[in-house]
């Protein structure tokens, strides 16, 4: 018998047809003995309804009501996922975020989750029950409805999850797991057997949008064994473990785990910033508490002036606001131009294996230049390495790295 | 300053617009001193939609489970009105059913209101904020959701309103107030400036859609002073209000207040029962078991012999199942035929004066036979004379006593 939370997202809980196919899944495992916990998203779409709403009523919404506006999404699909499982013979319930209590901070719309009281599922999943759990929603201190951001749900997963001890998160999506690289650019794209956290981490933030990157930080920290999969076929799918459970001579162990791009940021070079201890903390500290994530940031060597341009790459959805903050800033950074580009792309290698080798760099610049693709920017971490390119090259770029690294299905896969 | 609720129905809250116009309204009785909590309905066919998907999982849904998911549509509209308010500088918050909490009895899906702790709300309207509770739910003793059937708001309405003793309980909805009879069938119905809890019962009860009859029932009981009026217009509408309100010399004040009429009716006739003490019960007693709402009851007179033909109403909807038990229960009853038949209509005249004035039922019996109407039964009480007709004449029947009772209005009614 094992402990196993189940989430859904929103394309598995789209209808009541889809969400028959989720009790016929959930009832497998529980026929098999185990207990089961599920934690389910809104229908696709409903959510987007429901902001949008929000937005039409007010441009400047209250966080508190809109929370209360949106938790009602995965209210709705809760109660049909705990009938529709009693319909096929399984005794279930749903409890929502401020029945168990899923405790969160008072951070309306973004909240994070604090505690999870698990004393109630314990009772029910003790006596055969399935506790179906709205994803996405908790409840703060003044017992006013919270929710966790869009893409929450995958982060209630991994919580209730960790609260519950359960041996294994199991996360089904429209995906059947994580690959190598996008299999639209790559048609021979493979599906990898397990990832890392790290590695998992670096390949969501850049744009493979399997999870929410929050979940999987959570589930390192917690130690969460996750299991991506597809709600559509019966295969299995991508374990995110720990660097421990990936031996060294596992099959699969190589250099290089996957290749990312993302086309959603946006590049900004501040000319002639005078040379000096202090210059580029005044570049960054306005736009931190204008609260825009700074990615990338490369200093060139000084010019002969005593002064040097720095580059950084901020979300394209900042830009403008970034600008402004900057412009605002321009006598105490002391700056003389401010340039921006959208046309760019950020091109990341990740691979655990990357700590034990050398020469993945180089390997990069070299495919990258054979086929004339000018790199804006490098950045490198432990386990990846990034490059700013020319958007227009993005896929190419991840084709030609593919190759290089070795990645390449030995035929075309299913995906 | 006076304490008000005020209650906004489905149409009412259909759309962002429709929402911006209700907190309109609502910022006027602020802006004149009062003290105001608003309850909403889910959007126009929110509740459909919702009460489907829950048909459409299961069709012996769990109704626990059914409320979790039927109860979203007022929570959306209540957090959109909170912002709605906000925006135009009316400080508002939302309270769930939960939050408050409204407390009910257990039975789902048909939960009927305990208690409501008007602690919270007490404090906040001293503050000049505006509470927003949805309608039609609550919460049981265990802390699962519940909802109070369908209508379930206006009840919801009138019981907020007598738990914070407020001066008054606005009704918005989307016609304009109580009129003599509808006046899709009588242009030139009137609508009514008052009428007292009883008559609203009776008009409600035989389908003058205008108020869900519990919360009448409600209101009586605890004294709460109801208008019903438009949401879309600035006109006053009807007050509903105890006998003690209405003075003698009101120039309203006359015999007949309106004319109901009902085609959701059906008529069953048992023939040659046995004319024994106990006979007549053996045919209610299952019917009641099996909560069947009997209405009207005539028993023939009893043949030579020594039997008599049973004749009552059931609602239509209810005609199947009660012929199911009836045929069960033959052999106990006695009786040899059992006869039914949906074509009739139940025609209502209704009005308090009826107390202390003779004549009503022989003017009604006088203008139907005029036209050849034929009465198929009659019952009576203190405020309403009721006659079973065949169904094609429920119009000409109408409108030939709006007139013989002198409610036509000298001339055509805006409605």
């Amino acid at each position: 018998m094992a402990r196993i939370v189940m989430k859904f997202g929103g394309t598995s809980m789209a209808g009541i047809e889809r969400i028959r196919s989720v009790a016929a899944r959930v009832k497998r495992e529980v026929d098999a003995g185990n207990q089961v916990a599920v934690v389910v998203s809104a229908m696709a779409g409903e959510t987007d309804r429901l902001v949008n709403f929000c937005r039409e009523a007010s441009t400047l919404y209250d966080p508190y009501e809109y929370d209360v506006v949106v938790a009602s999404g995965e209210q709705v699909t809760s109660g049909l996922l705990a009938m529709t499982l009693q319909a096929v013979g399984v005794p279930a319930r749903s409890w929502l975020g401020w029945q168990l209590p899923i405790q969160t901070s008072a951070a309306h719309a973004k909240a994070r989750i604090r505690t999870i009281d698990t004393e109630a599922l314990d009772k029910a999943l003790a006596t055969g029950q399935v506790a179906v759990i709205p994803g996405f929603q908790g409840v703060d201190d003044d017992e006013r409805v919270s929710t966790l951001g869009r893409g929450g749900s995958d982060t209630s997963a991994v919580a209730v999850a960790a609260a519950m001890k359960a041996d294994r998160c199991d996360i089904y999506t429209d995906v059947d797991g994580v690959y190598t690289t996008d299999p639209r650019i790559v048609p021979r794209a493979r599906k990898l057997q397990q990832v890392t956290y790290e590695e998992m981490l670096e390949l969501a933030s850049v744009g493979a949008k399997v999870l929410q990157t929050r979940s999987v930080g959570l589930a390192m920290k917690e130690n969460v064994r996750i299991q991506v999969l597809s709600s559509f076929d019966d295969r299995p799918g991508t374990m995110i473990v720990g660097d421990a459970e990936i031996g060294d001579n596992n099959m699969e162990s190589q250099l290089i785990t996957g290749i990312a791009h993302d086309k959603n940021e946006a590049k900004i070079t501040l000319t002639a910033v005078p040379d000096r201890p202090g210059a580029v903390a005044s570049i960054f500290a306005p736009l931190a508490e204008a609260n825009i994530n700074v990615d990338m940031i490369v200093q060139n060597v000084a010019h002969s002036t005593g002064s040097t341009d720095v580059t950084f790459t901020v979300p394209a959805t900042d830009l403008a606001r970034s600008l402004d903050v900057l412009g605002q800033a321009k006598e105490t950074i002391g700056f003389v131009e401010i340039l921006h580009d959208t046309k760019i792309s950020k091109i990341t290698v990740v691979g655990v294996g990357m700590r034990s080798h050398a020469g993945v760099a180089s390997t990069m610049f070299k495919a990258l230049a054979e086929r004339g693709i000018n790199i804006l920017a490098i950045t490198t971490s432990e386990i990846k390495v990034s490059v700013v390119i020319e958007e227009d090259y993005t896929e190419l770029a991840v084709r030609v790295l593919h190759t290089a690294y070795g990645l390449d299905a030995e035929e075309e896969s299913a995906a």
